[in-house]
């Protein structure tokens, strides 16, 4: 046989723009999920959980004589089919909504109608990693498809409400913004700017609301604008009373829903479409106060225009209205951690029928952070109870007491390094987070007692007491092997 | 600008050989996988959670030099890198293990050694699907990274006894069956058959003794055998008298453990590394006694042969031993649902240093499917209640209604497809699993009262009853508005 050629060894590390979740990442996450999930299925929605992998043409992000449709997602080519030519395309989906319409489409005939479902899973972006930007991250869903009425969007935030409050975010440290893209149209329409190029200019420039504010909307619209760096952006070329209301509907936000409403009503002019919209607002603001969703924790808000360029309908957005402080120690706030709305044509592309939906997705890694920052997570913290390892011949013993210890629902484990350097053992102890650890030399097995070692007072006695304190071990307790499992649960309280 | 050419509808399927879970699929995996790791928690393992995509290199299936390494997995090259030269070769993880050895290699200095960990969750085979085969599915394993002591093998097998039981698995519904790779090595070395290809002849001719048995086994080791399509198959060629001690091995399980142990001492002659593996199995032994982990639970058994190519030292297998009825109503055994053992190599190929390792994996799918034959799941089935739209004007008070539920804890939701026809209501409680419907017109709201029907007593009434019966509605009822919350809890008992 011929000699293996050596190999040089592989490189240990994920691929750029991915990491790994070690315990507390992945058990907050999950508890934060299942908090939200318990929500979701009080509210009838059931899960969903599509498979990573879906065929380019279903995803439907890419034009079919692209040479390699991997510009956003992460595709490749299946194997030629024998005799059948070239394998079909197939992507790791980029998001939780293009599988729900291809679920929608494929099982339109077994589904309930309207369908209400949730998904919680990773999804992946073959985008260029940055510091905090990864390709695989989180989302978690909720729509529901095949239902026009404003019924559906009202129930989206009301149960997006009471998500956020069951994760964990208290009333009054969120507020979820309600807006409407037909409000929208119909001003457009009350300006006599059809749909085009021009409106389209419009859409553009109102998204960019948030950063540049009334002010520089208004130049946007019109005549143009200078940016911080002194760069001269083109305007849209409106006349100044043209772009008017624009700056009205924005900036329509009143007192009470009741005021925006009206507010809203003398921005639209004559339009139906915009008196539809304005409508629907109307509504939405009625069957929120019925399902006692009060206005400080979702309100109508005409300001919210993330994503009003996407949306036919309703637009919701959440934010968090508490400050945090950053790394620097400045204060901010910590802005929006889910957003959704209305949306046509998801099934349509399949089937050609146009199926109404309504959904909202929560950011995983922005809402985990927050509860963090607000010290809301973190109760996995603590390891488990270490049984030390004085002799080898007895490992049978120490694994007797970590089942005890576990059979009384207590977190343990035996030590199952190498046992020679005790020191070692108490490192490892310490590197795990335990609590307490377990000793039993031969001296204290002939005895019948064992060592029971509080870690957590132990670390607070060598860090404030003196060497006389420190020698008289109070940390550290003998009592009968019987009384094992009682110790550690007094230790533990 | 040029008109968009129109595209034909793309198809709304899954790729071949994936799938998607819906509603109590998801659920009730999830309640079996949270089951799982609160055993594996108490027993001090970590949950990690590896991204899905890693580097082919640091997968390590493939040589360098082959062109598409897409053979077994799915894989992909990363855009070429600006000044850079080709991309890396990424690829979705086809197991839990390797993803492990990645990170044991690159976090080595982090990480606490021993390092016990869990993970949870798909990998991705790009083989030729077929029924019932599919190319994502769930792997949940556990390891223990780190440790050379075989109370590191006896503890991952009293782990999973604990996990199968507490998933569900009653004690006697299952048996953990173990044997050590160390004592077949023993064997050939009292053999004199030497590591080489004879050796590998005969490991490759015991992965049949499953299917062929003790005389096949024999028949296979010496001049060979005709299969069951009386084709010739080679023999190793062994001499009849060489075969004897590899037939004795297979075949030494005894009454109990310390027969089978005294049958193996016999077998293995004057060899160091057998007598090695069979103190390793006799140690194992008596830690599983130490841990309350009774013979019926788990056993040596040396007829064990899965998997003992690939493992070097103690091997394990979780079999469930009642019988289920297949689809022609035939009686048959359900079989493996876990395997593991102890191997070496996991991290070396990163770091060159040889790290000990030992583990298992639950067949997340078979267990599953296991639990539904034993009319463990299926809690899911119930829907939620309706309630349901007989004015459309009057939707805040029917989502006051359902909130109302909510806030009781009880699953509720309101329809919210087109409410005109009545009957379609009715049917979409029915595909939903409803367990009640709630009915309001404005006749019953001008009176203060709602309508309550159960629909599980309906279905049982509308199967049996007369006519007469079925008029008399006595599975409705109607009650004061105030005594919605009463009434359906009393119908859901």
């Amino acid at each position: 046989m011929a000699k293996e050629k050596k190999q040089p060894r592989p490189k240990a590390e994920t691929p750029k723009g991915f990491r790994d979740y070690f315990g507390a990442d992945v058990t907050e996450r999950k508890q934060m999920l299942d908090r939200i999930a318990e929500i979701y299925h009080r509210h009838g929605f059931d899960p969903l959980e599509t498979s990573a992998v879906e065929t380019v043409e279903a995803l439907g992000k890419f034009l079919p004589d692209v040479d390699r449709p991997n510009a956003g997602v992460f595709a490749w080519q299946e194997a030629e089919v024998p005799g059948g030519g070239a394998g079909d395309w197939l992507a790791l989906r980029y998001d939780l909504t293009a599988p729900l319409a291809r679920v929608a489409a494929q099982f339109r005939n077994d589904l309930p109608s309207p369908y209400r479902r949730y998904a919680m899973g990773p999804v992946w972006r073959n985008e260029k990693p940055g510091p905090g930007r990864f390709r695989q991250f989180y989302q978690c869903d909720a729509d529901t498809v095949g239902s026009a009425s404003v019924a559906a969007d009202a129930e989206i935030c009301a149960m997006l409400s009471a998500a956020l409050e069951h994760a964990g975010i208290q009333r009054g440290d969120y507020l979820i913004r309600i807006n409407n893209r037909k409000v929208l149209n119909g001003i457009l329409e009350a300006m006599g700017v059809p749909e085009g190029p021009v409106s389209d200019d419009v859409l553009r420039t109102i998204d960019k609301f948030d950063k540049v504010g009334r002010d520089g909307v208004r130049q946007l619209l019109t005549t143009g604008r200078k940016d911080d760096s002194g760069a001269e952006i083109a305007g849209v070329g409106l006349a100044p009373d043209q772009a008017e209301p624009v700056i009205a509907f924005l900036t329509s936000k009143g007192a009470d829903n009741a005021e925006t409403l009206a507010n809203l009503r003398a921005a639209i002019g004559a339009s139906a479409t915009g008196a539809e919209g304005v409508d629907e607002l109307a509504q939405i603001a009625d069957m929120l106060q019925a399902m006692g969703v009060g206005p400080d924790q979702a309100i109508i808000d005409p300001s919210i225009v993330r994503g009003l360029g996407y949306y036919t309908g309703p637009v919701f957005e959440a934010e968090l209205t508490f400050e945090i402080l950053d790394e620097k120690g400045r204060k901010r706030q910590f802005g929006s951690v889910a957003g959704g709305g209305r949306y046509d044509g998801l099934v349509e592309r399949f089937t050609g029928q146009k199926v109404p939906a309504t959904g909202i997705s929560i950011g995983v890694d922005r809402l985990l952070a927050a509860l963090r920052a607000k010290g809301l997570m973190g109760g996995e913290a603590q390891g488990p109870v270490v049984v030390t390892v004085m002799d080898r011949d007895r490992m049978g013993e120490y694994q007797a007491m970590a089942a005890e210890l576990r059979a009384a629902g207590i977190r343990a484990e035996v030590y199952l390094g190498n046992p020679k350097n005790f020191g070692n053992q108490l490192k490892y102890a310490d590197k795990r987070g335990s609590p307490v650890a377990i000793i039993q030399g031969g001296d204290e097995a002939d005895r019948g007692v064992v060592q029971v070692k509080d870690l957590i007072l132990g670390a607070k006695i060598a860090a404030q007491a003196s060497h006389e304190e420190w020698k008289a071990q109070p940390a550290q307790t003998e009592v009968p092997r019987g009384d094992l499992v009682a110790e550690v649960r007094r230790i533990l309280g």
